[in-house]
Parts: C-alpha cells; sequence; structure tokens
C-alpha cells in the first residue's frame, strides 16, 4: 500500500515562475488532495500533511528533504489542498524552501526545510544502539481501543507494538512516556501484512507523526494532543523492511509536551530522529 | 553585560503594513545590526543571528517565542542587517511568523517560528533530573586554545565548563560526545562575574548555541561545525542565576550531526530544549 501513500500524498503543478532550474526567490504552486483515511478521529494526520507539502518541497527543489520543520496552524478535514512553495536559497548541496499549505483559501500547516541528497561515508560515531525491539511477529497490531475505534490510518499501515506499550487503551499504561514499534506500510494484498518496498525520505515524514503520543503511557487524561511544531532531520536512505522506532516525551509541563523519536532501518541504521512540541491536555 | 546582549540584538522598525493589532499577512521590516564581539573566529554566532531575527519576530507578533527554527544559508560578518517579518497567523494562544535576516541583499538565515507566552501550571510529568554539575565556582573559565584564541563571544559570557569538558582543546578529549556548563552573561562590572538579571526568552535563543560542539569531544577532527538548522523550544521563564546546560551530539554519519541539549534555570526548571542539524567536519 505504498502505492495508496504515494497516491494519497501526490502533488501537480499549477503554476510556476520558475526559470528552467531551481532558481531562489522562485515561487510554484502545487495541487494536492487531503484523502480520506489519513485521520485521527477526523483531523488529517499531522505527518500525512507534512509528506503532502514536503512532496511538493522536494519537486520544487529537485532533491528529498533533510532537515524540515512544520508548524500546524489549524485542523485539517479532507479535501483539495494547495501548496505553495517558495524557494529561499539553492546550492551545490543543499537547497532551502518554504511552504505553506491551505484549504479553501486557510493555511493548514507552514513549513520551512532544507532539501538534499543522502551522501553516506564521511566520519561516524554513534552514541546510541538501534531501538531495541521484540521481533515484528511478536509485537501487536494496535488494538480496537475501549474509547473508540482504532484510528483510520491504521488500516493503512502494517504498524506492530511493542507488547504493553498500547496497554493504555485498555487503562493499564506503562507508567513511561514512550512507545515503542515497528513502521510499515500495509501490503495491497492483504491487510496487516507489511509492504515490500522500501520507503522513501517522503514516507518517513509521516512515519515520524504514526504512532500514539507516549503520553497516553502516563497518568495524564488521554486527550487530543494537537502538535504546534514537528521537525524531521532524515538521516539515511531506509533498507527495505519494517522499521524500528521508538518514541518518547521527556518533559510534560507549562501546557507544553515535547515528543521525540529515532528511526531505524532493518540494517541498522538510524534513517530518521524527529522531535515535536504539542499541547497538552488539560486537567479537568 | 546583559545589557549589551540587549544592545546588541535591538531591532527598530523601518517599515510596516501593520495595522493596529498583529493581523495576519502583515509585513514588518525592522533593522539591526550585527555587532562585532559576537563571533567565533570571523562568523556570527548562530544562537546570536537567531536571537536578533527572534527579537524582530517577538516584536511583530507581540509575543515571546515558544518555538523558533533557524535554518542558515551563509555565514556572516559585522554589519547592518534587515529582518523581514510575515505575521502568517495569529491567534488566542500562539502567533506563527516566518522572518528573514539579510545583510546587504543577501539572506543570512530564515526563520519560523510560533510565538506565545508561557503558561505555568497544568499536568506535569518530567522525565529528566535538571543536568548534573558541579557548582558554578568548582567549573572552570573556557581555556584559551591551543590551536587559537578564545571566540570573541566568550569575553562577553560567565560561562563555566565542567572540569574536563573542554580538555579536546589542549588535545585530551573525553571521548564521549557532550558538553556540560553553566551559561550566564557577564557582569559589566567585572569580566567573567555573572550578570545579576535574570535571561529572557531572546537571551535562552543565544544559550542554544553558545557551547562548543560536543563533537569535539570525539576522536573526530576539530574544524568548523557549520549549523543547517537549529530549533529551541522555549520551556519556561528562567528565575535569577546562571543557568544549566547540557549538549550532546547522539549521531554522525552520512556528514552530518545532530546536537541537542537542555537548559535548566537555578530553581531547576526546563526553560529550553533545543536541537540542531549540522555538517560534521570531513577527513582529509
Amino acid at each position: 500500500m505504498i502505492g495508496s501513500f504515494a497516491a494519497a500524498t501526490a502533488v501537480t503543478v499549477l503554476d510556476s515562475d520558475r526559470p528552467a532550474g531551481d532558481a531562489e526567490g522562485s515561487e510554484v504552486r502545487f495541487a494536492g488532495e487531503v484523502h480520506p483515511g489519513w485521520d485521527i478521529g477526523g483531523n488529517a494526520n499531522g505527518g500525512y500533511l507534512m509528506a503532502i507539502a514536503g512532496r511538493a518541497m522536494a519537486e520544487a527543489t529537485g532533491r528529498p528533504p533533510v532537515t524540515l520543520t512544520a508548524h500546524f496552524l489549524r485542523p485539517a478535514a479532507t479535501g483539495p489542498c494547495v501548496v505553495d512553495v517558495s524557494i529561499v536559497r539553492t546550492g551545490r548541496r543543499f537547497a532551502t524552501a518554504t511552504a505553506s499549505l491551505s484549504m479553501g483559501g486557510r493555511e493548514i500547516i507552514h513549513l520551512l526545510g532544507t532539501f538534499g541528497r543522502q551522501t553516506p561515508g564521511g566520519p561516524s560515531w554513534i552514541r546510541e544502539q538501534p531501538v531495541e525491539l521484540p521481533p515484528y511477529d511478536e509485537c501487536e497490531l494496535p488494538p480496537e481501543a475501549s474509547d473508540g475505534p482504532r484510528p483510520a490510518m491504521m488500516d493503512r499501515l502494517a504498524v506492530r507494538i511493542r507488547p504493553g506499550d498500547e496497554g493504555f487503551r485498555t487503562g493499564n499504561p506503562t507508567g513511561e512516556a514512550e512507545i515503542r514499534g515497528w513502521f510499515a506500510f500495509a501490503h495491497p494484498d492483504g491487510a496487516g501484512v507489511p509492504a515490500p518496498d522500501p520507503i522513501d525520505a517522503i514516507g518517513l515524514l509521516l512515519v515520524a507523526d504514526a504512532f500514539p503520543p507516549p503520553i497516553f503511557n502516563t497518568e495524564i487524561p488521554i486527550a487530543w494532543v494537537p502538535t504546534v511544531e514537528l521537525t524531521v532531520h532524515i538521516r539515511g536512505v531506509p533498507a527495505v523492511g519494517p522499521l524500528r522506532c521508538a518514541f518518547r516525551s521527556r518533559f510534560i509541563h507549562g501546557g507544553l509536551v515535547d515528543e521525540e523519536g529515532e528511526i531505524w532501518d532493518s540494517a541498522g541504521t538510524l534513517v530518521a530522529q524527529c522531535r515535536q512540541l504539542a499541547l497538552a491536555p488539560r486537567l479537568g
């Protein structure tokens, strides 16, 4: 179902003042569509919206994302969208661009990113090993919630959660603000089986926001956790196979919560790291 | 010397199409100056540039920063600068804006941020305790380097480094990509003594980039580590006193290095967390 994700994030050029090449200062307008089935309780997933805009920015700059930040302005339902990309700077290695994804004339997310190809090699120093996880088949399908259906988006994915990490759905939070699991897109032939194709940089933008908020494993009441800002650093090109993921919150106070994560491929390479700032649920 | 920092990051409105209030879509142009003495080897410090632009964005939105991302396009020397702020969205709690800091018609950094007041209270869950550090007076003044003078910026600060963490300057790296220390602005009356005033959100933008790169404590050669992207989340209003800081790199590969940090105030409150993506030095 990677084909489905590609289709659900497809964009086409509507209008461009860009000369041949990718000149600084040029503007490109893309048309896209926020498709049904990529939402959490009726609001389009933030990583999914970022993937649509990120794809437009990648097409405008001719390069995949290296680091992309989105600020979330309003929730989005489904329907046609427009992505306006402005190219800020192009260099040999990197291009920097801003973008704005709008629906019905209202801006939904605003983005700033730097784009360029991964360049494996060079000095390497890795502080942490890949996320520890039981094998894919020993992890769990996200359960139906006691308080409502599983998010629609989960039917398009073949995510598996570390046993116990979704206990909060049945009233058994772990007490640690962490969620680990495997990410894959669902195979087109059967629900719940991983698709065979590797996941690209645009797909990684979705992965960064595809798991439940780790805050659900604390005693803080479960409620919508609206993202204010999400930054994703792409650190490698994933090999084929499900991705090992770990997401955690470290500091919940003053009405805000952080959430950071690492995404590793099947070969043990860190392929993305992400961090977001979100509104914490209010008590009472 | 907080007065000096305030003066060195001051901005004045040049031109504004903003009506009364802070209407969406309005643009405000500020004039500022990149002052001497806030550089590392002739290149203006990234956090310092972010503070100039962040101050302009805060004035345009009427609120301090909550989360601010800067992408670094070119190194900057000293001289006059212009900051163009565009207000993307204003809401009750938050305002989102983009900005561009230019010198001589060339854009130096491009920013995207969300601004709003801190709202202490609400649910709290803290995974980590404040950074452990020896007392301020038992930490060390950043040493003169064997390979050149101490960065000019250090004379404006009263930073103290955990003993051993700057051993790399004399050929004794710790082997761990981490640097801890205390941050303070220097007292106007005497070099090296902390100024008495509390540090504000604009000052925290500088703190986020004021320590040497933790990568210097690995075996990777010491060289300029140009920032590609820096995101700072402001998480509180600092109490009076030096700030406890810890910065570390976790993943150095593919020519890029991350650097993340936490900044705590003297009362033990997390007041900022930051993360950047930078170019790793190339071997040979």
